[in-house]
């Protein structure tokens, strides 16, 4: 499962309100204007079975979800994903834009709810081989402004979403942790910036590491 | 995640026509006679997600599961029952019993499917730690037999059975493995004699293995 030669595997990150499905668009028109062949997934799903996952893993349940049943719901639909949506798309040499991937578990999953990494990479190497993302995406906005953005309004917040808020920025946290980590796989965007400069950005990012091909 | 030291991890095993179900329904009569607190369960299933993951799993799709999508969102289930059934049970001292449990995993995605059993094994520690059954029961029969008993007739097999048919031995083969491997857990009851005999030796095994309780 090693990424094949030709293709080019693209994954955006980012939390509540950072604005990802506008920056997706605007990849997807960069992409088509350069003639640049792509397929678009997303995670948790990208297939029928995968979405289904996704609806069991977001929907509400009567029981709640050991984190351990989270965590291997949301490696069982990448799975799925990778072998019918990322492999045969990089196989076939195009470029794979996934909506979120393996770095949001390590964010969600390992900073949010404190679970140990130790297991989010153990099921990253026994699911993916060596298949990681050429360039990823992260899209990194404060929580409080990214919270108000996503809820469209300003103010303060109550208990509940203060809880919320510690928990959003574990997320960030473990998001910049990661791009510290991985700084060749990593393009991190102020995404608190107005639109425009976010795009110019992004302009520069794909020029630089897509304007070859 | 270890065994709570009062209660009892019981499961049963077997391939297609063993004879699980009755062998079920005779163990639960006797824990009742013998007034052993027990709860009953399943796999994959036992709780209602578990049981969505099995409608996932054994319903048809429009497109293929990966082996590895398989694979976890088998042990996707087992945590979720292990979670709110296998241990809650066992931490109240009572006799836990589960229809089929990780040695299926083995028998059947590993043995049937033709998997290493590295990712299995790997998966059973992650998602176990150092729980495992007390005992199993495992309910050994030729497939020919049971796979005549499951459809209720005799026959030759046509092309497609006999594939199946090289399936089956590979699972009854796998199991039988496990058992010579784990001979403190297992115990293998011939289960192809008529079905006095079988419950003759499962009362024997619960008496000798159960009857101090």
């Amino acid at each position: 499962m090693a990424n094949a030669p030709s293709g080019f595997f693209l994954t955006i990150e980012g939390g509540e309100g950072a604005g990802k499905t506008t920056a997706v668009d605007f990849i997807k028109s960069w992409m088509t204007s350069h003639r640049l062949a792509f397929i678009e997934t997303r995670e948790p799903g990208g297939t029928q079975v995968a979405e289904h996952l996704r609806s069991l893993l977001l929907g509400h349940h009567g029981e709640p979800l050991s984190d351990m049943t989270e965590l291997l719901m949301m490696f069982a639909a990448r799975s799925q994903n990778i072998f019918h949506n990322v492999l045969p798309g990089l196989e076939a040499g195009k470029i794979v834009l996934c909506d979120r991937f393996t770095d949001a578990t390590y964010a969600y999953q390992g900073g949010g709810r404190g679970l140990n990494t130790q297991p989010v990479e153990a099921l990253e190497n026994l699911v993916q081989g060596s298949l990681r993302p050429d360039m990823t995406v992260l899209l990194d906005v404060d929580p409080e402004t990214g919270m108000a953005r996503a809820k469209g309004r300003g103010g303060r917040l109550d208990r509940i979403e203060q809880e919320k808020m510690d928990f959003f920025i574990r997320v960030r946290n473990a998001y910049l942790e990661r791009a510290k980590l991985f700084p060749e796989q990593f393009e991190v965007i102020d995404a608190g910036q107005p639109l425009e400069n976010v795009q110019r950005q992004l302009l520069e990012v794909l020029s630089r590491r897509l304007g070859e091909r």
